[in-house]
């Protein structure tokens, strides 16, 4: 049998974007699976906790993070968490993919104020969004894997927003009821999730900064975003409502998307009036984008498609360690969307 | 027993909004429902159709206007097939609520332009947002009955374009699939329309100008609308984006909300910053107005939650039915939300 | 304006069962609500809990039984607790319905064996199903709600066990998770539960020994009771299975169905091959009973639809309110299904 | 570049059954898609009816058996279709998978007592469930593919048949929606069977004689069989109850399943008092069972989970497949489900 490449680590594989890690890398011909951690199911079958993993033997196992050998470790950590685990990685010699928040801003200030506390290990990481990031990633020791709708949102906005033909962009995401995590509550209780829709953080969500964060980069659009939960498993459709500063017509658009991410292997440009369906992206590492209406009153509407868990967080995670170890980008994350 | 003040009678009663009709008009104190007319289901049994509706006795009949003796005539037809029905049940003398959008225009050019057709009977109609018409209601012989859409936004919508405080408003609904009425589609399959989200009609809806029309008589606010399809039963929620003009604070939007709509029986005002919530008005005729958050770009969050079916049509026309003939305003439509 | 008859109150009134219980009170001619307690939401709205009930201006108090003052308390307690608080309360000359499983059973060794934990209080009360007991409940001042499985079941049941035509019985439930109750578990974690069709407590559930015992009472069919958790908010589908002991029509037990509930005002038999639907008695107090088919193995299958949360629970609380006090039996309770 | 090894056509490709063969197809590294036919939608892109097979740039084709040059054809044609194309494929020296219910009877007469007309085409066809068939199917030249409640129920039956331990069968089954297929109809419209559980064909459905033809080679249990539609897009969870006919414990059947089904690459028997999840299996070949508990009455319970689609339809074709053509068994068919 062939010696695989790389030794990997999952530090909180108990979650969903663990259970999705578990099930891209369990089958990554160049990956063997060191270490699955989880406090809480500590010695347990990792498909106690994760049915469809019924064939993996393995069990979550209480590490800490120098009780770990591996090349990459993906840190699942809640955010506050992973900046207390990160440094010690690093300065083990292992690369770090880190799902949480923790190290997704430049500007350490803005992170501070939106989540609340002070930034105890700041450090410097690549914005895991290969659509921007790809070169930085492939030589990137730790890589800040992006937001759910972040993901989402900033793949919809970039394209305009480099092009400077919006002013003030309006994202209303919906997303689904997976991307409040594993943990049950009250807004995740099915008679309460189920037949309804809720608008939720409207104006102080944490991502809203982030997407403004990486958007500004590329042009000066002023972003306002406000999430909703549907009631949904996986999925977040972005639908964005811009108003053009400029002439353009659909056509024109939708030609500046194509071009934008041609090339581009999880990035799907459909065709004018053409509208994304989370069906078509369930479970799959794809970003479908469509629509590019633009209404009698100069709103231009651009709407993406992705799977919160796969695009989201963990296939992006995967393929930001494609990247990062030389791999084909594509491999193991290269799933077709299930539908219906 | 005490005879019973009025005969109505429902044409096209076999949808939904029908059997909402019925629902509400089988025990009304005041009301003979004399005919409740289907070609489709001519002699069959109510229930068969509307199997809530167990204890009517009741069949579809197959009768053309002149055949109905009535007080009033409820016209949950079509749009285009009303034209052709309503101006001679005017002519009989029966008063008509129409639920289709052959009458909610002013502009008949508007409605020409969006519903892609002629109107052959244009006629003086009173639209049926007791909000905002209630004494010419009152007065009426002819009550246009408004959109869904539209009565769950232009309640949203109202104070503030009436205070001059927004310029462009975007307005993002969210739908449930009893909107798109009883007969099955392709959008409304449920592998198709379950655990999806979709835009749809992105800036085409003929809601989006009868909107615009019923709002620039309050002031000069561009509307541009996008609806959704969710996977809910019953229930819109729209959330409106508006840009502020001058600087005003939540606090004073929400206190603008509970002047406006003081003494309104099916309007209620929420909280600053809490979340009308679809249950809440499930199977109701209220409507719930909240948030009035805004953010660091000025950008001022109105939600508003209603049953599409019940104040988004049916229980709105029954509302309409009791100003005309002088009844309590709220009678037989004051039900309380179904929650869970 | 009149003086209401009677002073009612509801102990543990945050859950579900409070909530509709609230809903069907509220409006309830004859009764005045005097308390509503929950130990948790002490001193808030109770609208911040059941936001349907958004007009009450009442607050949930934290009161000892012995606090009370009122003609007749509703215990919508956990089984365990209602033990400890409805002595007290009937020696304080209130009468009782307890909403727990803790006095819907004869033979008191029964429910210490399913509940695991000795019973401190027994006593005798009536078995609140008024298709059986409506004359003992007239008189009784403890009156035990059946559990919500038991009410779809027995009701199907009844009639072939009394006419002693089958013998060993299968019933296969299916239950809308509002049924596990408003708090967040594991079960009702909506990606958990939506999507999904899950057998529980398979042969351990405690409503199989309640429906034995009730049925014993008229034949001597053995039952064996699998309920399932399915994505529905409200609702139980029942379907039982049965092995004819003598050749009997379907039709033949069609008609049966028909004389044993003639004259009930909650429950509607369909005809021949008519299927329940959970749609139809949604938010309702009715109880639908159809199919009567038989295959050629001998099986006869007959299907029960109610709302758990009301025929199920508070609504034939309600029931038995009117009936202990001697008002019309459907007062406040005849509410017509919410379809679709 | 290899050649692929075999060349794979599929008539009536525009379905559900369809969409997934197409799904394992494309990515089979020893299949190319020569044909995937279409009267409906002929010429167009397949995508534009599958829109998670974005990456396809094959139209669908309206081709007649005779201009379909492969080495084997899938039949995803309705039943009474088939009968009338698969004669003419094997005279034309291609192998056939055929879908539909046409070939799946031994005994011509059991089809058409239930399919209601004549069989135009008997011919010797062998059922392809591998698990009983493994053998026959490597040299077939026509597989019938069995139906989807067929493959779960017999699965979960086969031990305890095949053992004899067990007299009468129960199975109860809920179906997730697109086993009704792609074509809207009433029974699958949103607003009906979203927070609905419906029994259907209670004694008629056409899978109770194929379940009770394949079982009865292994023992003489008689199978009553009740199909319900649940509001789920994927899977079908069968409950069996049957009455053991000797007293064995939950342990002893335990280890019957193990033995019986050891080294089955698809399916997968849980411990004792396990459940099986639909989202386990959610787009994967997998079929698990699990529970094994019997109660006082001696009732024994057996629960399986499959995707309708896949190990129910698609996928299990696909396996067939790569058993006539000697393909590894696994191959293209072995994803992991995706939970939650």
């Amino acid at each position: 049998m062939v010696k695989k490449m790389i030794k990997v680590g999952i530090i909180g594989s108990s979650g969903y974007t663990g259970g999705e890690l578990l099930r891209f890398l369990k089958n990554h011909p160049e990956t063997d699976i060191v270490a699955a951690t989880s406090r809480q199911h500590n010695g347990q079958q990792i498909y106690k906790v994760h049915p469809h993993l019924r064939d993996m033997e393995m069990k979550f196992e209480n590490l800490k993070p120098d009780e770990i050998d591996a090349d990459l470790v993906f840190t699942a950590t809640p955010h506050g968490a992973s900046m207390k685990i990160v440094p010690e990685l690093l300065e083990n010699d292992m690369k770090v993919i880190d799902l949480s928040g923790d190290y997704r801003f430049e500007n350490i200030k803005t992170y501070e104020k939106w989540y609340g506390f002070e930034h105890s290990h700041p450090l410097r990481a690549v914005y895991g969004l290969p659509e921007i990031n790809r070169e930085l990633i492939k030589n990137a020791d730790l890589v800040a894997n992006p937001g759910c709708y972040p993901t989402g949102a900033i793949l919809a906005c970039l394209p305009i927003v480099s092009e400077k033909i919006v002013e003030n962009i309006v994202i209303d995401s919906k997303s689904g009821v997976s991307g409040a995590g594993i943990k049950p509550t009250d807004a995740t209780h099915y008679p309460n999730c189920s037949d309804s829709v809720s608008p939720y953080a409207v104006i102080t969500h944490r991502h809203g900064p982030e997407i403004q964060e990486k958007l500004s980069k590329f042009g000066n659009s002023k972003v306002s975003f406000t999430p909703h939960l549907v009631p949904v498993i996986r999925g977040i459709l972005t639908t964005v409502h811009s108003f053009i500063s400029e002439d353009v017509s659909s056509e024109y658009v939708n030609e500046i998307y194509k071009e934008f991410y041609d090339g581009e292997p999880f990035v799907r440009i459909l065709d004018n009036s053409e509208i994304p369906r989370l069906s078509s992206v369930r479970g799959s590492n794809n970003c479908h984008i469509g629509c590019f209406d633009i209404d009698d009153n100069g709103r231009l509407v651009i709407v993406s498609a992705i799977d919160n868990l796969v695009k989201g967080a963990s296939g992006q995670a995967v393929h930001n360690m494609n990247l990062m170890f030389g791999f084909q980008e594509t491999e193991s994350i290269d799933m077709i969307g299930l539908h219906p």
